[in-house]
Order: C-alpha cells, then sequence, then structure tokens
C-alpha cells in the first residue's frame, strides 16, 4: 500500500488549476512513492478558493497561509501566489520543515531567492522550482542526446520566448505589468524560463549585454481598480515592468547565445523556443510543438542529412510511457504533472530534484545581471551563488 | 449541488485509461449537468481491472458484465471492450434502462449495430459512439467553419489515417490482427475514424470501390498463446484481418474521395490527417500536430492568400476556455474528455449527442460496403440506414 | 572544342519558354557532349513565335512545322505543342532522322504513342517523353535512396498532383479543357506526372479502379472563341475533359497505391506530392517544396527517429554541382535543364535516356487503362506494351 | 528595336556564374530598357576566366581590370571581386564614367566605402550594391506589405544568417578566413545581407551591442598556399576574421532587434531568416524555403488567425509574371536577375535604385559600430553618412 502525503497549496488561479490537476494526475499515471492527498487549498479571496478546490478535490479551504504552511497534518508547501509573496511564504514552510516546491521564478529580487534557498538547506527540506519546460518530453530528450555527446561542443544558444497577450495597448494593467508585485515583465516571467532551459542544456551563464523595452508606457486599469478619471475617461495607469527584454550572453563553456523575452510578437501565442548548435550536431525545440524534437547529426552519411523531426511521443521517451502509445501526443498541464512525479521521488530518494531552490537562484542571479546590464548598457558578469 | 451520475465501465486496457481519465476529468475543467461518480470498473481480468480502478479511483471491481449493467445504482455503461462484445453488452446496457457509450467501431457487423441502435431507440436511452477525434478543438473549429460556408461547396476529400505499428513483421499476433474478436484491421479500427469525420465534415457517403490488403500473412502467436511447433521455431498463425485500406468515395452531395487506413506507413505514428478543398477555400488537419488547423481562404486578398495554421488553443475554440491560455496546448486524452462532457449534457438534454447509435450504425454501412466492394472488386453503394 | 548540334523546336507558349531556356542553360552550366544551337522555332502563330525566339535567341521562325522537322541541318526536333499534334510532328521527325524530344503526355491516345515509339524504334533516332519531375535533384535523390534498398520493400504509394487554376466556373474553356485537343484534363495534364513518378520511383502498375469528375460543366469561351449569345449573355461552352481524377492501384511489385490529380484544390499550386512506405523507412515529396526531400529511416537509433527534411542541394546531390553551393535552392525551369542536359548525354552514348518513348507508351497504357475503369466502375488491368 | 548596353564583369568564381546568368537571363525573361552585351570578363586568372567567359558568352576576356574598366566600349562596370579590391575598381570606373554594379559589401571599411558612394556621386553614374536578397519576390512582396501597413507599427526584428560551411575544423583557411582580404567574416559576408534587409524594411539602426567569436582559430592551409612544416604535419594558419557575430539593435523608430550571423549553425545551409513583428501583424521569411512568405494578421476573424504561408510565385507577386506559373517556384540565382533588370531600369530612369552606393554605405556604417561594439563591449552609436 503507497504512503500518502499531504499537501498545503497557495494559489488557485491559471497556476492553481494546473497544480491542482498535477497533483491529481500523478499517482493516477505514474508509479510514485507516495499517493497526494489534497489537504488544504489557500487563497486570499477564499471564495474563488473554494470553486478550484471543489473541482480538483482539495479537502479544505483557508484564507491564510500562515496558517496553512504550520499546520501538523502538512508535508509539502505547493506556491504559486504572485513572485512578491514567495519568500515569506517559503521560508516560513521550510522552517515549518515542510518541502518546498515553488512556482517560477524563485523570487522577485536575488536576494530574495538566496534567503529562501538558504532556509530550505537549514531546514533540510526538500525543494524544488517549477520550470515546468524542462519536464517536456522533447525537453528532457535533449537533454540525454546532449549528454550522450550527440550534438558535440555547443557553440551557439539561440533562446525566444515570445508571446502577444498584450499587443493590444488597451488590454488592461494586470498584475502581471506591475513591478511590485511581478518584479519584472516579459523577463521574469518568460524569460526565465528560457534561462533555465539555456542552463539546463548548454551550461552557465558567464555575461550577459541586455536591453529592455517597454512599448506601451500606460494601460487602462483592470476592472478591478478602475474608475472614472477626473475628464471621464478610463483611468490608466503606468506600466513598470518591460513588454521585452533581450540579450546577448557568453557561456562558461565557450558557446555564446542570444536571448529574446516579449508579450508583444504578434501571432505568437507560447513559442518558447530554442536552437542549439554544436560541432557535431543540431537541437531545436518549440513549445507551440511541443510533442516535437528537432535534430540534426553530421553523423548521418553525407548527401542524406537533414533535420529530423522527432515525435516524441514514444515509450522509450522520458515521461511518455506513463501515457499514451506512439502518436498521440500530451499537452501543456502533463509538464506539471512531470514535476510534481519527480518531487515526490526527490522526497523518497531525499534529494531535491533539479533545479532546486540553489539553482534556482542562480538563474534569479541571471536576471539580476540582465537588469543591470540593461540599466547600464554594459556587459555586466553573472554572480556565481553556488 | 451538482446532481451525482455513477458509471460502470467495462474494459481496463489502453482505452480503459484514456476513458477513466475523461471521467474523472470531465467535472474538474468543465461545467457539466452531472458530477460523474466511477462507481464499477468490469473485467474479465478482475487483477488487471483492480490495478486501473486503483489508479483512476473506480469505486468497485468486477468480473461479469452482465452483473454490472443491470446494477439499480448504476446511470451509464460505458463499453470499451474489444469489438465482438459491444452487441450484447450495450443491448443488455439500454434493456436495463442505463445511457450508453460505445467505443467505436460501434460493432463488428452491420446487422450488430442495428440491434444496438434498435434497441437503444427502444429503450429510450441517451447513446454515443465514442470516435474521439471530432472532439478535438481544432475538427470541431473545422465544423463550424465549413458549416458557416467558409470553404463554400465541398468538392474534395482526401483522408489518410497512418499508422506503423506492425510494420516488423515479427510484431505478434495480438486479438486486433483477429477478425473473430477485431472484425477487420486497420479499416474498422482507424479507417471508421476516417469515415467519421467524412460523414462529420461533408456529408453522407454514397458509394465505394475499395482494396484491401494483408502484406504480412503470418505473425508469432503472442507470449499468451505461444509454444514451440513441432520445428522447435515460434509458433506462428495467420493474421485474418487487413493491414490496410484504401478506397474511392462519391459522397451525396457531389463531392469525391480517396482514404486510406494503414498500419504498416512506416514513420506515421498516428497521423489522422484529412484535407477538405472547396469552392471558396479548404481545410486540413492533422492529429500529430492536434492543436493546429490549416485553412485556406479565397476571400483573403489577391496575391496575400496562403494555408494559414490556425493554432486551435484560444479560447475562443471549442472546448479550449475549460483549459489553458492560448499556445499551452491539450493532448490525445482530452478529445475523450471532451467525449464525457457531451455525454452527460446530452443526458440532461434527453437528447443524444452525435455520433449517436444511428449514427454509428450508418458508419458500420459504409465499413461494411467497403468490405463487400473489396472483395467483389466493383463500386458498391452505401445502404442507408437511417 | 565541343561539337555544336541543332534543335528545332515546335511551340511558343508556357512550354516553349521553359524548353527555349534548358536549351540555353545546359552548356553554360554542364558538361555537355554538345552545345546546342537554338536554329529555328516553328509556331503557328507566327507574330508570337517571334517573340520568344527573339528573347531567347533562335535564330529563325517558321510557320509550318513540317518544313522545319525535314530540314538537314536539324539534329533535334523538340515538340511543345498540344497533345493532338504529338503523332504526326514527331513520326515525320523520328522518319527524318532526328532525334525527338516530346513534351507529356507522349499522346492522347495509347494508339498514338505506339504509333510515336514504332516510328522513333526503326529510325532508330533517340527518343525521350519530358516528365520533367523526374530530373528535379530531390526526385532524383529518392530514387537513388530507393535503389540502395534505404526503405526496404516498398508497400504504400500516395500520388496527389493538386492545382486550383480552373476552380473559379468564370475561368474560361481554354485548350486544356477540350478534349478534342487536350485529350483528358487533369488526368493526362498532371495525373500523367504522378504515374510517371510512381513507375520510375515503384514499378509498374497492374490494375487500377478509377472515377473521374467534371465539376464545372460549362464555362466562358475565350475572348479568341467569345461572342455574344442570343440572349446577350457570355457565350458558354461544354467542359469536355475531367476536372479531376482519382484512381486505386495495384503494383507488380505487391505495393498499392493511391493517386489523386485535380486542378479544383483550392489553395493548392502545384503540389506533386508523393509518399512512399516502405518496409525499413519511407519517403515523401512535394514540389512546392521542391528543393526539400523528406525522409524516414527505421535504421536511426531508436527513440530517435523522424522524418527528416534533407535540403537537396548538396553538391553530392544529382545535377547540383552544377549550379549553387549547398542552401541555394533551384527553380522550375532547371528540371527542363536537367531533361536536356541527359537528353544529349543519350544522344553521344547512343542510348535514349529514361523515360523513353517506349516508357512514355507504358504511361499513355496506365492513363488508357484509367480512363476505361472510370468509364466502366471496374478495375482494369493495365496492358503491358513493352 | 532595343537598345544594347555593354557590360565588363570584374571577378570569375561562384559569383561571377551568378551575376553572368543575370546578365544573359535578363533580356530573356525581362522586358528590359536595355539588352545587355556580355562584352568582357576580366580575371587575375586568365585560364579559369576564359571557361567561365565560354560558358556564358562573354566575348573577350582581360587579365588587367584597369584596361577593362576605361575602355570606351563599355557602359557597365560590375564588381565581384574580393572585398579588398572593392574601392580602387568602383572609383576607376566611376571615374571613367561607367554605371557601376558591385557585390555586398561595398568595401571592407566605412572609409573606402563612403571614397566609392562619393566617386560615384561625382560622376553622377548610376551605382547599385547588390544586396540580392531584397530581391527575392517574397521579400518584395513582404516590403510591399509592410508599405501599406498591414503589420502596423513595428517592435521587433529577428534576424538570423546561419550558415554551416565552415563547421570542420579542418575545413582550409581559403580567402573569406582572412581579414586582409575578407575584412570581416560572418559579419561581413552574411551579416550584411541582415542589416540591409533590417534597413530595407523596418528602418534606420541607431545603435547597437555586439559579440564576435572565433571558434576555431588555426585551420590548414589552403591547398595552393599549402607546405609541410617543420614537423610534418600540415602547415595551418590564423582564421583572422569572425566566425560568428551576434548583437542587439536599436532602431530610429523605436523597434528593437536581434541580429545573429554564423558559419558554424550545423545543420542550417543558407538560412536567412527574419522575422518581423508589427502592432497588427507580423512577417516571416527564411530563405532555404525562398518561395515562402510567412504572415500574420490581427485583421483575420478572431478564432480564425494563424500564420499564413503565401506561396510567392502568384503573377500578381513582384518580378513573378516575367517566370512561371503559381506554384512553379523560383532559384537563388533570380534573384540575380531581378539586380539586374532593376539596375537596368535605373539607367534608363538616370536614378540609382536601391540600395544604391550612399544606402550601402550606411549598411557599412552598422558594420563598422558592430565591430567597435564588439571591441569595446559598449553600446555604439551608428554613423548616419547620408
Amino acid at each position: 500500500m503507497t504512503e500518502t502525503i499531504s499537501v498545503a497549496f497557495i494559489g488557485y488561479k491559471f497556476m492553481g488549476r494546473a497544480h491542482s490537476n498535477a497533483w491529481r494526475q500523478a499517482a493516477a499515471f505514474f508509479d510514485v512513492p507516495y499517493r497526494p492527498v489534497l489537504k488544504v487549498l489557500c487563497g486570499r479571496d477564499v471564495q474563488a478558493a473554494r470553486q478550484v478546490a471543489d473541482d480538483f478535490g482539495w479537502e479544505e479551504v483557508c484564507g491564510s497561509w500562515e496558517e496553512a504552511v504550520t499546520r501538523p497534518d502538512i508535508d509539502i508547501v505547493d506556491i504559486c501566489s504572485p513572485g512578491n509573496t514567495h519568500r515569506d511564504i517559503a521560508i516560513a514552510a521550510a522552517q515549518a520543515g515542510k518541502h518546498v516546491l515553488c512556482e517560477k521564478p524563485l523570487a522577485n529580487t536575488l536576494a530574495d531567492a538566496k534567503a529562501m534557498w538558504y532556509a530550505a538547506a537549514e531546514a533540510n527540506v526538500i525543494s524544488m522550482v517549477n520550470f515546468n519546460y524542462r519536464r517536456t518530453p522533447a525537453v528532457a530528450l535533449a537533454k540525454q542526446m546532449i549528454a550522450n555527446g550527440q550534438i558535440g561542443e555547443i557553440r551557439h544558444w539561440r533562446g525566444t520566448y515570445l508571446q502577444d497577450w498584450i499587443v493590444d495597448p488597451e488590454f488592461p494593467l494586470v498584475w502581471r505589468l506591475q513591478q511590485g508585485i511581478a518584479g519584472s515583465g516579459a523577463l521574469g516571467d518568460i524569460g526565465a524560463h528560457s534561462i533555465d532551459l539555456a542552463r539546463y542544456l548548454v551550461g552557465e551563464i558567464a555575461a550577459v549585454s541586455a536591453l529592455t523595452r517597454t512599448f506601451v508606457k500606460e494601460r487602462p486599469l483592470p476592472t478591478a481598480m478602475t474608475g472614472l478619471s477626473a475628464t471621464g475617461g478610463q483611468a490608466r495607469g503606468p506600466v513598470t515592468v518591460d513588454d521585452a527584454a533581450l540579450w546577448l550572453a557568453t557561456f562558461d563553456n565557450g558557446a555564446i547565445g542570444t536571448f529574446e523575452a516579449t508579450r508583444m510578437a504578434t501571432g505568437r501565442r507560447n513559442y518558447n523556443r530554442f536552437e542549439i548548435n554544436g560541432s557535431r550536431g543540431s537541437i531545436a525545440f518549440n513549445f507551440e510543438r511541443m510533442n516535437e524534437l528537432e535534430y540534426f547529426s553530421l553523423d548521418d552519411p553525407p548527401g542524406q542529412q537533414g533535420w529530423r523531426t522527432i515525435l516524441a511521443t514514444d515509450p522509450l521517451h522520458p515521461y511518455v510511457s506513463a501515457w499514451w502509445p506512439a502518436g498521440h501526443g500530451l499537452g501543456y498541464e502533463h509538464t506539471f504533472t512531470h514535476a510534481v512525479v519527480d518531487f515526490l521521488k526527490g522526497i523518497a530518494a531525499a534529494r531535491s530534484p533539479q533545479p532546486d531552490f540553489a539553482d534556482g537562484t542562480q538563474t534569479q542571479a541571471v536576471l539580476e545581471a540582465i537588469l543591470r546590464s540593461a540599466q547600464s548598457g554594459v556587459w555586466v558578469s553573472v554572480e556565481r551563488v553556488g
């Protein structure tokens, strides 16, 4: 009989549903060491939280994370609230001896990230940042192939994470566009994913030269905050985060790279793409076709080389054997289920799965270097936190 | 408080997991009229059934479908056992007043399908055949666009459902390759999906000229059935179904079409593709890229026309608003969840969702015409059962 | 110093320019055994012919093919006039001892094709039918790979040649839509290319079951023929050829295939596509991306197999070394240049290049079987002419 | 009767053949104001030059460009020799009153480019730099669409020109890898094309932050230069140009961009790709599929928006009506023919076609800023030369 493990969850919106689903699906499809019990869902808006709880089977709802994270019947705390709240919750949870899974980016500042990491280390709990794209089967396959040496020595990283949900200047000033809550804009929200993928697949980033841009500088206040302005028009407020961030990077191993994160790339919904060129081959991936991995190999016979589309849905591919036969693709939410599965295995093995809080802190150091470079206009070396 | 509705499920393998998941997910993500209770899972191999039941939360397991389908606490019977068992189970369930959801194809013969349909009609229960590909958002969007007249008068259907899981002649003689259990091979298993999609999107098929082929005529017996032959080699048995089926078709509305269903298309895992050409535009779809719909319109300005890849992941697209933001694609299993959602809505509305058993019987009539044409070498008119 | 060889050319429209260009380019880019002299261009409309002659450097223009093909200073006759004129010109040319290159299809009837073939054989001249798509580098590469056994035993052919230039019912009744001149419609014009490719790549076709369709049965007369009808409207005439032709086929070697040729596939400009599935791999090609060959191989390591896009622009690929560096693709007209190059080499080697008139006659036999099947509704065996 | 115009051509290798072909083809396919006479081909290696001259019909061969560019019977000088020779030839030609077409990049330094521009301006001759990719029909179509406002205000440029012909460290140290002759490496050779396209389609570049890298620092000397080293191995020499160059850019109009030019992108043969995102739509192009333009428009109905592949082979598209029917694509060399056609029209109109030497000098200013930024590690403003 599988042992159970109890989860407290902080958050309830988009990410709330993605995580709730993952906690439910993990044990249904995978052979996990613990069967998760969805114990308590915690949100400021208890009414909204109750709806998610009902939909996904959380046993209880609670309005105070402080209470939830210290309950003795809780083993795991999963944090999906806005970035400015991560630090306090994570530290409290770790100090209470809970294992902590935290949505990305780990924090809004490097200092906060470090504090979270140290707290988890001191408490000796399992920690993990949910950079979920690592756990797309095609990406995990890319990692294996690179580790096998199949593309040789890496020379180029080319990462573009493109979205377009704020192209319209009338799109309102939601929390993700406010620096105080979100920390940064495209950079921290989606650029952080690119950084995580680059570090996972290529190696540590040494230095960056960056540019950020806010194309639409004012937006209508969201309905909840809104009111008529003095002149009778819709009230507006300043956008305090970047719409787009671009940077060049050097890697410790000699590779070089370009990165772009933007929410203004009309026609790109969730175009988290990367291409890696090595001395023996190349690899490319785009989340909009998440079940495919592109691969080129100089080991193929001359005259018959070409970019190969590997449909990463074979039972041989990472995570896939738990699901469906070849050619029956997976979707976005599966990456969260895989994260939960690995987190549970990490707890059983008493070793934090990657990226743990230390690793997430290093990504935060890259974000910080980018912001500093964008402000100063010069190359900035990335602090090595490990 | 949502009313509950109780399900008995027959089957437990690949389809057992897909359906179990759908019954669980429907109420978590959609606003359904009833919350399904996973009451009893029924399978000949009770041990194997118990594993699936544990994984997905079925309350009970049972070895006799006869018993399960007549239990007074059961509202719905969902049938995923091999095709040769559909008739008896469905008729018993209907006669017991249960609503019946049945995997495709409806039956192994037209006569069986008719009997099932008549039983459901007489009992006045809700019935549905699970041709799940209809409920891929991109396909449901195609249906809307065709219904809106966006591609005009349809002239061509081009359907190819290609797989490759039996390319290797050493792949064993599993039940799907045995006529007595499966009815037919690629034709009934995957060709039936193409027929359903063609009938859904284009209209009724009038006549067919067909060819079937079994490329590998003998295969090793599967482990369970196997033994050493007299000569000491691995025992083999005859493949009694088609590896591939090809047919031309005329439609009632003047369109013409080609169809191909094969399990021998090396490199095609689940390539359920169709293209439809009309007088004003065209549409194409391939399940291996299930989140995309291809669309060409003569209404676009001259010189700027082109095939457009619609990423069918917008909240505006059918079924999508229940899931994730744009660009965060769905997977194979979601089509089953959508089927369950529509089935529950059909029960609430007291109207069988399409394709119901009548509709499934018409698809069976096409299958029968194809087999007769393949045997006789002449065009065969499709019986109109409605 | 390279020997020269003199060409008489019959025709001057679309194909006139494609062939004229080929005769000019052959010696500029390839090491050919003879340097072609563009001696005389022959066309009924001498004015129009003179324009083409001026553009491409034909030395003379002439209104009578009878005269041109018998001139003693002519070595080669190249025939690009409508299909109903091929027989007489080719026979006259062969009897005058000229080598004959003829546009496809060889003739409008099998009887005519045979007469042409016999005349060429009797006169012992070099003959060739210009099925130019064979000489796309990617297609010639496919042939090499199949010959090397790289896709194993062939099981499936899937050929679709789709165009859309007559989708509009107001498109006029040009000569290609008139049976007396063109012989057939999509079938002979583009379906013939598919047959040639299938025979080249897969093998001889044994039998066919076919369907033809004319969707738009009347069209406006072209300007030249037009007049006001009695009722004051634009005069119309009947379309006497097929808009589309579909057929199933069996091959001598056990493969089976589907074919479709249509001018009514909205959005497909020149979509000459085929896919071939074999026991070890598969190959696919689409002329709209003529510089690419798709290839799937079961010899690639498990878990890393995928469809590979070979950019067939390497110097290693057939014909390519005469042109540009890798990645600098070729266009439509290059296929004609390659045909001329091979024709010149055939003359030097005293051996007709493939497809010669014998081979073209066999394709004509397939066309004839398709027409008979479409009329009779039964499978028709293909006459073996060789 | 069309007037003739006489051309002297300097160079004979890869570019020699591309230009020779263009001079021949221009009048065959286009209605040009002058019929070019291929008068004299000039190359240091007269033997090699004679071969090209014979192949393409140049009347004479000559070993001294000084002599050729001053001949009174010459109207046009076309320069395709290495970059370090451009300045002297162009200035001499202009001073002799010849119209000058020059391969890109205009020169190896900004000072040289300016001198060339001033000479052409002073002599009042027609000048043009052959950034041929502008004249791909799909790119010229993109320009039209952007000018029409179809993608709105431009926000992002994303240009990657990727090749892989020097991935192998044993590839020899050809002249393109030597700073003294080539000026720079990937930057000037292919990055210059990206800059030209960005300036053509987006607007002037204001400032850049750049990184260059030479991955393989020593290579074998080419056969001509080679000898055994003291230790008996193959003699090697230092690579003195960049293998790759990356830069961020700001544009005058507020757009921002990333650029990458590399010869080390394994699997990318001639991947000259760009994507432009605007407030109403987006456009993308990749030369490896040169007949296609990708277009996304927010003006398409919600729920039916998508990236549209425009097959830029319609007679409506720029340059195409001179060639073949829709769907019959063009190749690499056609872009040169288009350049020659526009150059001839420019002469007739007494107005230099774009990009003229002034425009080419501005591109040179961007190249110079990139090199300075790569050396200094800071953002560098681009000098405005106009």
